[in-house]
């Protein structure tokens, strides 16, 4: 391991440990209690041969337990990258060149679900937070996927804590992107196709003020825009009843790179699956 | 505002300038440099108040120049929420109840472009960089949906700017979503049909090694998994050039509060329109 001689107390000073990245840059994961002083030689020392080694990005994975570091490292020209709970990335772009570093996660995803009984009523709610609360407004259930969740899986979820009503996926029936949703973040919201698998309601109280099946009519007889999505769930609702609207369904595909198996969406019906 | 007198120096303590979320929550959004034992002492009366007030979750927003104030709010019992370049927004929640925190963002998005000539010619890359680098393979032109920026767009900007193609936006065909793909987050790709506007080639040399307008046959012959999604490329292309596959296809749409026009991606062909 390369080492050198400082004078300020510090006797030896070995590169802090890092690995390589498929960029030609180094990740450098810290998860030991240091004093910010002798990081502060380490982290120095550590670039400068990094730079000579012609090496592109460092990233710097803090824990929340070595926040000590974070304003040595800042001070030393770092930038954040992002922030989970428990620790911070920062990361330092050594070329004169434009940065390559890539962006960090833009979207959070929310699904929404679509789900019709027999008699052509919607499962619907009422929220008891966010936009909608108090404007009297009967909406389809909705949820954030969680970190790790497939959409499939996670539309599932919410309906059975939010209703208490057991359900099948059928197909992500739309999608919409918009912008500066929180925190100046976009969001993917996906309207799924669900059927019913069982039918008596239990409210979930923390969150939703009132759940009730809804006739579709009543549904769209609600004031909403002609463009807004409220107007195309009842559109799909329609479409679907009379069976001839496709959306996208889930397949299992692998990875090129090893067996990781993860879900492609398509309209299978179209490719006479 | 609330005042109160403290022995160590600050003769008046103020709250943060903070505002009401709509979550029972407040938001402190710093913007002036402040030596960071003033700010324990005013961080630890405003979250004593806060407490009082009966507020859940405290939002702290620290622009990068205010580095110096980051551990003294973790100490206080923040922990982080998100990051971006220039700021970290740490959050701490009050009640004993369960954290309703929403999730930080949790996906990138990175689309990929479906772009055929009439000669059933594929356009295909090779990529500097990235696992794909050496491995020969041919594949389409992808890239990350840059903040702010709509699917639509940024898959026309990506095949622009690798292979210098102008092309029309026609529909999404299909979508994948992976977890742990980067910093243990997730992806969401999105397939897109585009179609040529014009044919000349002019590679961007930074990070494409090679371009060009492949037979759909040789692409189809190179050696993939049977259920990778370049099976299901080549697949969706042969349905699209026999006009039977339907993705989904932009609609602005709006806002049930604001006027902001976001876009849902629909199956537009099942819905008549």
């Amino acid at each position: 391991m390369d080492q050198a001689i400082f004078e300020n107390g510090v006797k030896e000073v070995q590169l802090l440990p890092a690995y390589d990245d498929e960029h030609e840059g180094v990740v450098v994961e810290m998860d030991t209690l240091m004093d910010s002083n002798d990081f502060n030689v380490i982290l120095r020392y550590s670039l400068s041969q990094w730079k000579l080694q012609g090496k592109k990005g460092v990233w710097l994975k803090l824990p929340i337990e070595l926040v000590n570091l974070v304003e040595v490292a800042v001070k030393e020209g770092f930038l954040y990258h992002h922030a989970e709970p428990h620790y911070l990335m920062l990361v330092y772009w050594i070329p004169d060149t434009l940065s390559t570093i890539p962006a960090n996660a833009t979207h959070r995803v929310r699904i929404g679900a679509i789900i019709m009984n027999d008699k052509r009523e919607l499962l619907v709610v009422q929220e008891k937070y966010g936009c909608f609360k108090g404007t009297g407004i009967w909406k389809i259930p909705t949820g954030i996927v969680e970190e790790g969740e497939d959409i499939f899986s996670g539309v599932i979820r919410e309906v059975k804590e939010e209703t208490g009503i057991d359900a099948e996926f059928l197909d992500v029936v739309a999608f919409r992107q918009t912008h500066k949703y929180f925190f100046g973040k976009s969001e993917l919201f996906f309207l799924c196709m669900l059927r019913p698998l069982s039918f008596d309601i239990q409210k979930q109280d923390s969150e939703i003020e009132a759940v009730q099946w809804m006739p579709i009519v009543e549904y769209a007889s609600q004031s909403f825009a002609k463009d807004s999505i409220f107007k195309y769930v009842n559109d799909i609702c329609l479409a679907k009843v009379d069976k001839h609207y496709t959306g996208f369904t889930q397949l299992p595909i692998t990875s090129f790179f090893n067996d990781k198996v993860s879900y492609l969406y398509v309209n299978k019906h179209d490719l006479n699956m």
